[in-house]
C-alpha cells in the first residue's frame, strides 16, 4: 500500500450495478457529490477522489435489501447484489488524524440510499498514523508488568452487584477476591462517581485493601477504576488514583469517544482498560456498522492498553467466532515498528468451562479472563472461584482435560458442575 | 417523573417471555447479574435496580428475529414478542453524567442474547441534568443575532467538491456565494485540516472574503469552519476562528465523541454546527441502535447550536417522517426553564422543491435549509440557486405554490425544473 494513501474494506450489499455503487462511495466520501458541480474537474478528481481499488463480487442473487431505504425501487425479478469493496483516499486530505479518518471511512456512508448493507470491515494505515500517535503507553507487557503475572493470562473479575455497594462493601469484596489470589479487578462500567459510591471514597478504601494484600504477597492486585466522566471529572480521578496507588483506569470507549480517549491516553500514567459498552449498536447487524478488526484498531492507536473483546459461549448475541477474530485482532501488530498490541479482555458468562477454547482459538496466554458471576458465584464462594480458574488454566497450559484435572481437583469440578 | 431517576423508552423484540426479557434488562444494566450473587441484597436491589416502568406489547406473532443471536433457539412454532418498555433508574448511581448515562441507557443492552431487536427511542431526565450542563450557548436566537437573518429559515450550502479545492480556490467560491446572498455556508465533513487545504489558510482566505462582503451588506454570512480534531488542534483552530472573525465552528459528534463536545462545548465562543456524519451506523436498522429524539437530547444538553436532521426527500436512506420527527425534536424544549433548543439543519439533496413539504411538517422558520447540489449546480450558476431558494420560502411562507410563483421567477422555475 502506498505510504501517501489510506485503505477501507467494506461488505456492501446493493441495488443497482455494483461497480456503480463503489464508485458513488468514493464519490460520496471525496470530492464528488450526488450532482455533477463546476470545479470538480479531472485535476482535481485525479488529486483528491478516492479510488475503487477492490470490487469483488459475493453474490449477485440476493432476493431482498438488508436494510430499508426510503424510495429505494427493486423491480420486481430484479436480485440485489452483495460484494466486497476496497477504497483508497489521498492522505493529503486529512493527515494522520482519527478523527477526521472516521468521518471519511465511517461517515454518510452507512446512509446511502442504494447501499442496502455496509459494513466496515478493516481498515489499512500508513506509517504516518503511527508517527502522528503513542499507541499504548502500557500494553501487554507493562501489564504483567504492574501485576507480575508471566507466562499464563491475568484472572480477572468484576465487582457484582454492578451497581449498589458503597465503598466499604466494595472493599470488602476486594478483600475477599486478593485473598483468593485474582490478578486483576474491574468495576462495572455502571459504577463511576455517583452519589452511591463517589469516586475517591471507592478508591481510598479499595486501594487501603489492595496495598495491605501487596505488602503481604508482594504482589498488587491491579483494580481498573472505572473514571469514566467528562474530561476535568477524568483528570481529577486520575490523579486521586495516582495519589492512593492504584495500578489501572477504565474508560467507557463509547460514552467517552474519540477525542476524549485521545486525551485522556496523552495525560493518563496508567494503563488504560478499554470497555467496550455500546459496541452492539454499532455491530450486531451483519449489514449495517463495524467489524471489531477495523474498529479496535482506531482505539489501539488512540492509546489504550486493554480491549474487551466478549467471550466464548458468552451470554451475549456474538458468536464464538467473532470473539475470537477480536482477540486476534488486538494481538496483531499494527505498524512492524509500532505494534500497539494490547491485553484482549475477555468477559460475559465466562467459568473455567470456557478455557480450553480460549486457548484453542487464541494459542496464547497474552489475555485477561475476567469472570463475574463465575467466580462470584461458585459454590464454595469467590475464592474457590478464582482457584478454580487457575486451575483450569494449568491443566489446559499442560494439555491436560478439564474433567481429569477436576478429579482431584474439587473447586475446579464444582466450578464445571456450575456452569453445566 | 421522579426527580431523583431517570428513564428510557425502548422497542424491544425478544425470544423469551417480554416481561422476563425486560427485567433482564433492567437487571443486566443495575444490580443485577446473569447469576444470582451474595451481595445482591433486597435491600440493595430496592435502592440501586433498575426498574420496569411499563411494558406494552406490539405484536406477539413475530416470526423469525431481527437481529442474530448465537445460540438463541426459537422453538419451531413459537413466535418472538416486539413491545415497549420502560426502564428507570437511580440517579443516586450515575449522578447527572452524560458519559455515565449513555454506558446505562445504551450499553451492552445492544447484545443480550434473548433480545433480538432493540431501539432506544427516548430518555427523560431529571432537572439534576439541567443544572449539571451548559446547554447550547447560542442556539436559534444567538444563530439569528449573529447572521441578522429574522422570520426565514437560513439559506445555507456546502463547499462542494466536498475536497480537493485549496484555501484561495475554497475563498473564490465563497465569494461568489456571498454575492449571491447565502447566510450560512459549510465546510464538507471530510474537511478539516489537511495538507491539501490546511486549516488556518482556510480561515484566513475565507474570512477575508466574508469580511469584505459584511462591510458591504452590513450582514456577515456565517461560515461553520469544520476544525474536528483531537483537543488541541480543536483549541488551536477555535482560536484561529476568533482572531479572523469567524461566526462559527463545525464538529463531527461521531469523530469526536461526548467528552469531546462536553469539552469544546465548554471553550467555545462560537456556535457549535454539529455534523451528524456516521449516524447511520447507529441507526439505520429499524430494530437496532439509537433513535434521533432520544440521541438528540445527549448533544444539546452538551452544547451544540446546530443539528443536521437530514432532508425531505434525501438522497440517503430515511424516510420522510423521519426527518421531520428529528426536526421537532431539535425544536421542542428539554426543560421548562432551560429549552436548550437548537437549529435543526436541513441537507442532502435538497433544493426548491422541498421547501414547501418542510415548511408543511415542521410550521417554523427555524431552520438552516442546506443546498449542494441544488445551488451549486444550478443551471445558472450557484446565484441564481440561492436566488431560487429565497423565492421557494417567499412563496411557502406566502402560501402561493411553487408552481405560481415560478411562473414570474426563472430562477425559481429552472430550479425545480433541475429538481425534477
Amino acid at each position: 500500500m502506498s505510504e501517501s494513501r489510506f485503505e477501507a474494506d467494506y461488505w456492501m450489499e446493493t441495488a443497482i450495478d455494483p461497480r456503480k455503487a463503489a464508485e458513488f462511495m468514493a464519490g460520496e466520501q471525496s470530492s464528488g457529490t450526488f450532482v455533477a458541480v463546476p470545479g470538480e474537474t479531472e485535476e482535481l478528481k485525479a488529486r483528491s477522489a478516492a479510488r475503487v481499488t477492490r470490487l469483488e463480487i459475493l453474490d449477485d442473487r440476493v432476493p431482498a435489501p438488508s436494510l430499508p431505504s426510503a424510495g429505494l425501487e427493486v423491480a420486481p425479478g430484479r436480485f440485489l447484489t452483495r460484494a466486497l469493496v476496497t477504497l483508497s483516499w489521498p492522505l493529503d486530505t486529512i493527515g494522520p488524524s482519527l478523527p477526521n479518518l472516521i468521518a471519511t471511512v465511517a461517515g454518510n456512508l452507512f446512509e446511502l440510499k442504494p447501499i442496502t448493507g455496509l459494513k466496515l470491515l478493516d481498515i489499512r494505515l500508513p506509517s504516518a498514523f503511527a508517527e502522528a500517535h503513542a499507541g499504548p503507553k502500557f500494553g501487554i507487557e507493562g501489564t504483567r508488568r504492574l501485576t507480575g503475572v508471566e507466562r499464563r493470562p491475568l484472572i480477572g473479575t468484576i465487582i457484582k452487584p454492578s451497581v449498589g455497594f458503597d465503598a466499604a462493601e466494595t472493599a470488602a469484596l476486594v478483600d475477599q477476591l486478593c485473598r483468593a489470589g485474582i490478578d486483576f479487578i474491574k468495576d462495572d462500567e455502571l459504577q463511576s462517581d455517583g452519589p452511591g459510591c463517589p469516586f475517591e471514597d471507592r478508591v481510598k478504601a479499595v486501594m487501603r485493601v489492595v496495598e495491605a494484600h501487596a505488602d503481604r504477597s508482594g504482589r498488587k492486585v491491579m483494580f481498573a477504576f472505572n473514571l469514566t466522566g467528562d474530561l476535568d471529572q477524568m483528570r481529577r480521578r486520575h490523579d486521586i488514583l495516582l495519589a492512593h496507588g492504584a495500578t489501572c483506569l477504565m474508560a467507557s470507549l463509547n460514552s467517552v469517544g474519540l477525542v476524549g480517549m485521545l486525551e485522556l491516553a496523552r495525560f493518563a500514567e496508567l494503563p488504560i482498560h478499554a470497555h467496550r459498552n455500546g459496541w452492539g449498536a454499532l455491530s450486531r447487524h451483519p449489514a449495517l456498522g463495524w467489524s471489531y478488526v477495523a474498529w479496535q484498531k482506531i482505539w489501539r492507536l488512540a492509546g489504550v492498553d486493554h480491549m474487551h473483546v466478549n467471550g466464548l459461549r458468552n451470554k451475549f448475541a456474538e458468536t464464538d467466532d467473532s470473539v475470537l477474530a477480536s482477540a486476534r485482532a488486538c494481538l496483531t501488530p499494527l505498524f512492524p515498528d509500532k505494534p500497539c498490541t494490547v491485553m484482549p479482555v475477555f468477559s460475559s458468562g465466562q467459568s473455567a468451562a470456557q478455557v480450553p477454547g480460549t486457548w484453542a482459538g487464541l494459542k496464547s496466554t497474552d489475555l485477561i479472563f475476567a469472570a463475574g458471576g463465575g467466580i462470584m458465584a461458585h459454590p464454595h464462594g469467590p475464592a474457590a472461584g478464582v482457584t478454580a480458574l487457575h486451575e483450569a488454566w494449568e491443566a489446559t497450559l499442560a494439555g491436560v482435560p478439564l474433567a481429569d484435572h477436576a478429579r482431584a481437583h474439587p473447586n475446579l469440578a464444582l466450578a464445571l458442575g456450575a456452569a453445566a
